[in-house]
């Protein structure tokens, strides 16, 4: 195959459009971001790419807390909206239903199937943007989401983003298990090492 | 809806299973890595979640560098093979095709259709996970999954790893353009908003 270089890019699939919710200025606002990640399971954190000019980023520095909403597939309009415009400039509070858990100063959003409260814990500079690492306080879950006591994705069908092509697609076929097909791997492997070992012995 | 909650958990969707490349005792190694995320873009830079114990991290941080492979949906079992077995128990440097760019402590994945090459620039502890913040030097991409000059996602065809049920999943269908379709919400919500106003006048 052959590989061309394009210099430094930030290039990543998939990634997950979510939608972060701060109080600002006394009300909801909700942006979209697609530049997060888990960053731990004891406690459970996330790590969220911010620029530190985001109206948003105000709101988190002020109370120390966010939300994160995943939004499902049939949510690309209203997602797209809130990566689109500031709130500095567009009131985004009545584009979903706000409801809150723990907090007051975290709005969650009801129609998103997937709901994590956070509490902002650390802060990183890179450069261009802020990373947020923020601990999961509680999650919420629409009941209709879940599958033998576990959050199911294809139930959940989240909104997928495509950077530098910029398309939101939808969750596509299951391949396989985690965590156990590559058991299978494993034997083949196995056996292609010792032939080669093998074949190397005989030249 | 009926919402639940699940107590304080990592969860997000998609998720990129990445194959984390790096030296270790000599040898090229690779670890899936699901939670990582872009984390700015001056410079380009990428943060991963790895704990502390892993082989890869002991490479990482002796050289202070490290790659990130984005595996096609086809490399689902070499993909999970690096997630279920460690450096120190498995040679792994069989597995792909290695290739290397500008410096000899970063292995690159051939197979894979995507790679970004990366100094490790900063490190910050979670808890249980280190981020380790990656600046990208360069970016590696198969020719044919370029389009008009930019990477394509759907030429990529990136594995898509979704936890909790541990599957493997395909990209699935476009729904729209990102940047642009959130416009037509708009013009919906500003007139939602507006008749909402009126109506509450007339109360």
């Amino acid at each position: 195959m052959k590989k061309i270089k394009l210099g430094p890019k930030p290039l990543l699939y998939p990634m997950p459009p979510i939608l972060v919710g701060a109080i600002v200025n006394g009300k909801p606002n909700y942006m979209t971001c697609s530049w997060n990640g888990l960053a731990g399971y004891k406690p459970p954190t996330i790590v969220i790419a911010m620029r530190e000019v985001r109206y948003t980023m105000k709101g988190i520095k002020e109370n120390g807390t966010f939300s994160v909403n995943i939004p499902s597939s049939g949510m690309y309009k209203e997602t797209d909206f809130c990566g689109i415009y500031s709130g500095s400039k567009k009131d985004k509070s009545h584009i979903f239903q706000t409801f809150f858990g723990n907090l007051d100063t975290v709005p969650l959003i009801e129609e998103c199937p997937l709901n994590l409260e956070c509490k902002a814990v650390n802060y990183l500079n890179t450069g261009s943007h802020i990373l947020i690492i923020g601990e999961i306080i509680e999650t919420y879950i629409n009941k209709d989401c879940m599958t033998d006591g576990k959050a199911d994705a294809e139930k959940i069908d989240p909104l997928i983003y495509l950077t530098a092509t910029m398309r939101y697609h939808r969750l596509g076929d299951f391949i396989a298990k985690a965590f156990s097909v590559g058991r299978e791997q494993e034997d083949i492997r196995d056996n292609e090492t010792i032939l080669t070992y093998v074949q190397g012995r005989d030249k």
